[in-house]
């Protein structure tokens, strides 16, 4: 018939990526309960998600736990409680450090760890410091991948020049477009994919969108279609602001393929929906507004914790110079 | 910098089309108050959207007026109470008749006539009565377009035999791609486009996509890019199922364009944020598994009135083989 059927070959190299704990806890200061944690974590294994990413190992030199849950630090003693009795079948551990948050000492050698894959994410004035994170993941036998934040607010000159420092510098399979403010359209995913490419001959790329402007679907569709590797999307989208790509969308497209979206609809009826009553995620006006007017999202979310929530005007008044 | 940005020549041609009430009434059987009305038409007025959709005029001779509210028939007289003291600036006001449920003696001649276009929605298979429908409305002075319904059930056959009848035998400015099932990927956008640019030589494109896969703005997009003339779009995506393409998504990128995005905003506050109290449309986990299951979103709609609205599971069973 009409449609374009996605097939098997597409995901002969492409990995999906769960990044719901992890980004999620962007929402709430990363308190989600272990329970919640653990039915996550096997329902992604149970779907065949290649990846699942279980939170942040930040430094508590920098961040205190008195002020953050669990999965901001993923200490390895609390991820051996996620896995336990769990079969992982082919998913592999993710945690993500921020260069800007992060420390090499924090991590132990692969051979102590359940932890597959390090990713670091970094705004490219601290590039420096996510080279040196990354080097010292892979040296230390981990997979990695570098994650360039607000990626939509950087010069493409600077974008090039990391890039090419990446590219010599460091051995990660991956360095990621992230569009942290939900403000990419599709055409400018596909410039920014072509500068990629051209800049990395040994590296793959991967995407993570935020879904303000309801793009971070079809920007994952386009970067499918332009062969990238790496893809991120959460369950029922939950993460911050407007959330992320549904993974139950990537895998509602890739139907035919390995992947099984029963499992994932069975955990966000049980675990996922209910935070909905707590975490505001998904089009909200407040969000869309940053991301048409290319702004980080965090004066909208602290807008969507007032009482005037709904005072649409206020609040774009508030963000631009109409007044 | 780095954004792709439309410009105003994108807009010198292409027209945005409002149907909030139109397709917002297929969840309330047509039951606004008319200030709900007079409402979006004032804001979607001043925004300076091309064109407003305040219902159908279907025959009450096929529909009961006891079962539905006054904007499935839109008599002349409802129309004349909504625009009364409201300026409509650069505004045209649109009717849609389907070709199953509508008669030709149900439209007046133009001059006695609020309404300047009159859309005719059709399946493939009630092409004829679409066309008798359309030739009545450009014979009575009517801009007139011809909306085919479904577009993803039928075959790229039948759909071409269509658009060279629609071509040959009516005096219609415009044929719409109409995504009823929020089935359709880019591709398969782009593809359809590429269909209609071959058969219709002497008409414009249209496109109106519902939401199911959180599309809509991004198949919108495309068609903007492959330049076809109408787009619609409706207030925070209001409309069947999982609803439309959010139409402050569209200003949005339009920025710098003639439209302005502050009444649309305000509308939304004031008028629309309240129906979600009463009505389910938005993103869903039901209406997202018909449109990726490629079906018509009624049995999602029925699904999301019971208590059990969020039992997953059970509905995918349901609509699918699997048991």
């Amino acid at each position: 018939m009409l449609y374009y059927n996605s097939d098997c070959n597409e995901t002969n190299e492409m990995k999906i990526l769960d990044c719901t704990i992890r980004d999620g806890g962007l929402t709430n200061d990363s308190y989600f309960s272990l329970d919640t944690v653990r039915a996550v974590y096997q329902a992604v294994c149970r779907s065949g998600i290649d990846y699942v990413e279980l939170g942040y190992r930040n430094s508590k030199e920098i961040l205190s736990p008195a002020e953050y849950g669990p999965w901001r630090f993923c200490d390895e003693e609390q991820l051996r409680k996620v896995v336990e009795g769990i079969e992982p079948l082919n998913t592999k551990i993710s945690i993500m450090q921020d260069a800007h948050m992060a420390v090499p000492k924090d991590i132990l050698p692969k051979a102590q760890s359940v932890v597959d894959l390090i990713r670091i994410a970094t705004y490219l004035r601290d590039m420096d410091k996510a080279v040196v994170l990354a080097r010292n993941a892979t040296n230390r036998g981990y997979e990695c991948t570098i994650n360039i934040m607000a990626i939509s607010q950087e010069e493409l000159k600077e974008i090039e020049i990391s890039l090419q420092k990446i590219e010599s510098e460091t051995d990660v399979q991956c360095v990621y477009i992230v569009d942290s403010f939900g403000a990419l359209y599709p055409d400018d995913v596909h410039r920014l994919i072509e500068i990629y490419k051209k800049n990395l001959k040994n590296k793959k790329i991967g995407l993570h969108f935020h879904n303000s402007q309801q793009l971070a679907f079809a920007n994952t569709l386009l970067g499918i279609k332009e062969e990238v590797h790496f893809i991120d999307g959460t369950l029922y989208g939950l993460g911050r602001a407007a959330g992320n790509c549904p993974i139950e969308l990537l895998v509602g497209y890739l139907q035919n393929t390995k992947y099984d979206i029963l499992p994932l609809l069975e955990v966000i009826q049980k675990e996922i929906l209910i935070l909905k009553e707590e975490i505001k995620w998904g089009y909200h006006i407040p969000y869309m507004l940053t991301g048409i007017l290319k702004k980080h999202p965090r004066k909208a979310m602290s807008w969507m914790k007032r009482s005037q929530k709904d005072d649409f005007i206020t609040f774009y008044k508030s963000i631009t110079d109409k007044c």
